[in-house]
């Protein structure tokens, strides 16, 4: 892309280049939600229309974003920026999970939703949070495995209808 | 086919006509779970291994091979040939809902786990099942809605997404 700029828009690429480094000095992460933000504290987490006792925790800004678009949640939002990965060398202290527990651990948060991925390293990740949280007196809940909506039995692999049935929901 | 057969393998022809003509004769459906089999009650129903308190609502034949296939479930099944659509004409009775209420309430079934599909009608038809058999005092589940396993939030949709957060459980 670089290069394509160079030859054909040379314009363009200065714009894009003093962009890109006005974005490095000033994106910073939010004190409250680990997101990308240009100020202390994200609109989202300054939103009085947000229910400040459940807070859902999701790997990066674009599950953020998904969790978003699809209109089900009201609460507030920690950003991981990523998922405990041994082998990677990201551990608990490379994903903020100090940050994590101070933030849900201010008193007003009631309940913490795990909302990682259904991945080797989103599971894992999730049990090691709930680990730290329970003992704190914190609700902690996991986002459910199942079939998709409008999901038929012949068309979802075995795993996915092992654990429907293993999570299967009383019927009020 | 037929014509294929008709002129390829005239032998052959008669063997699947036999074959056909007698699984016509012998074909019924199991006095206990409504699946097709060639006596009274199938080996699945007899089998001493199954757990007799447990009772799985599917849609069809398929649907049973695919939950056995997923070895997630020991109970045993109601088959009900198909699903309520009234546009079709597939009431209760073509269902035969009132076999089912009275395989499900023999006193030793405890639960009844309803696996329809997600689909419009499958959803339609396990609310049917479960106001028909909650005031007899029967337990009545539903297999979960959610993310796949190994699934990633970015790659399901809203709807879904939105499910799994509306059924999240609650982390031990
Ligand atoms: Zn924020
Ligand atoms: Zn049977």
């Amino acid at each position: 892309m670089a290069y394509h700029l160079l030859q054909r828009d040379q314009r363009g690429a200065e714009r894009l280049a003093h962009a890109l480094s006005h974005a490095l000095e000033t994106i910073r992460h939010c004190e409250k939600c680990n997101s990308f933000t240009e100020v202390e504290v994200c609109d989202l987490c300054l939103s009085p229309k947000r229910d400040a006792h459940v807070l859902c925790v999701v790997e990066t800004p674009a599950d953020m974003m998904m969790m978003e678009q699809a209109h089900c949640y009201r609460g507030m939002y920690f950003v991981l920026m990523g998922r405990l990965s041994p082998l990677d060398g990201i551990g608990p202290r490379e994903i903020h999970l100090d940050r994590l527990v101070r933030r849900a651990t201010d008193g007003i948060v009631q309940e913490v939703i795990l909302a990682t991925n259904f991945t080797v390293e989103g599971e894992a990740t999730a049990h090691y949070i709930s680990e730290l949280l329970t003992p704190r007196g914190i609700k902690v809940t996991r986002i459910a495995r199942g079939l998709p909506v409008g999901g038929e039995l012949e068309h979802v692999d075995s795993g996915t209808l092992a654990q429907a049935v293993l999570e299967r929901r009383n019927v009020a």
